[in-house]
């Protein structure tokens, strides 16, 4: 499931679908919903600058979408709900960089007990669990557990500002933070990069 | 705060427009998310017939859309974390009928705790309180105390099935809990029926 929330750019739904592809899925959707209408980031408002690897101070990132995972989390628990499934993945990380409070474990523990509450779970004793097996890893042991499992990284992308030929831009966090983890895990970095 | 999910009509979203430009608000939002494309709803699925006042023994209602309203709180939360704003109001009940477990007093409270660890007022000290003022009322309570205050119940709709000119059906379980709350509150129900 991938959201098209009117991002800064399309590269990680297009990276999205290439992963697809690559891996076969039995269903991919991308759930359309406005998140640039609320405004308050620099990932869904034009008129805010990506700002440069740790070049701010403030408490919560700049880049921070307001709710955005509480959102999404509620409408992947929609699908679930009509689905029957039990288990929701979500690849949020808490390790690396703290400016994100809906990346904490504490959130995540929180939303599964909401989960339970607000659906068709809670009453019929199933239960919908929310594994985020990323949240605890350093980005240099996600990077080497992804390539131990056959993980292309050329097909991802996480730059804030990537381009339409998904090109990363080398200074933002979320570029500094990649390069770091493959410089850190050893391993080759196969991202393209502006 | 509206939203146009693609839910069975447009009634309810014609009555809030009614309801903004009788009582006077800062800003009405119409937020859209499209809830039909993961079906399992009477409300947001034609081909799922909405059924008669106590036709059901289920326990979950056909009528529970799945996730909607933790939907709506997170979108209600990301502009709420945008304004700054401390109080999300919502109108759920949870008296007379208990087949929505996403209206219980459990739920509320434990998406309360989600939003003070999801979003800047987690972090900045600051707390973002859900407030349910009509969750443990009996639908008579509601009318009485909405009277009180001046409230126009004609220009509303409960209505699963609400026509165009948002004509209410009488059939379903919610026109039937508001017939029946008009009628043990004593007061003459001015909603306009099919």
């Amino acid at each position: 499931m991938s959201f098209d929330y009117r991002q800064r750019h399309s590269a990680e739904l297009d990276a999205a679908k290439s992963v697809e592809a690559a891996v076969g899925v039995d269903e991919h959707r991308i759930v359309a919903i406005d998140l640039s209408q609320f405004g308050g980031s620099a990932l869904t408002d034009e008129a805010i600058d990506v700002p440069e690897a740790n070049a701010s101070e403030e408490a919560i990132s700049i880049t921070h979408v307001p709710a955005r995972n509480t959102v999404f989390l509620s409408l992947a628990m929609a699908w679930s709900e009509v689905l029957g499934a039990c288990d929701i993945f979500l690849g949020v990380n808490a390790v690396d960089y703290s400016g994100y409070p809906d990346c904490r474990p504490a959130f995540i523990d929180a939303y599964e007990h909401v989960a339970n509450l607000a659906t068709r779970a809670g009453v019929e004793e199933s239960r919908l669990t929310m594994r985020a097996p990323l949240i605890e890893l350093t980005k240099a042991e996600i990077i080497r557990q992804g390539t131990a499992l056959g993980v292309d990284y050329s097909l991802t992308v996480s730059c804030y500002q990537a381009d339409d030929t998904r090109a990363a831009c080398t200074l933002c966090e979320s570029c500094f933070l990649r390069r770091e983890g493959f410089v850190n895990a050893g391993i080759p970095d196969p991202t393209r990069y502006a």
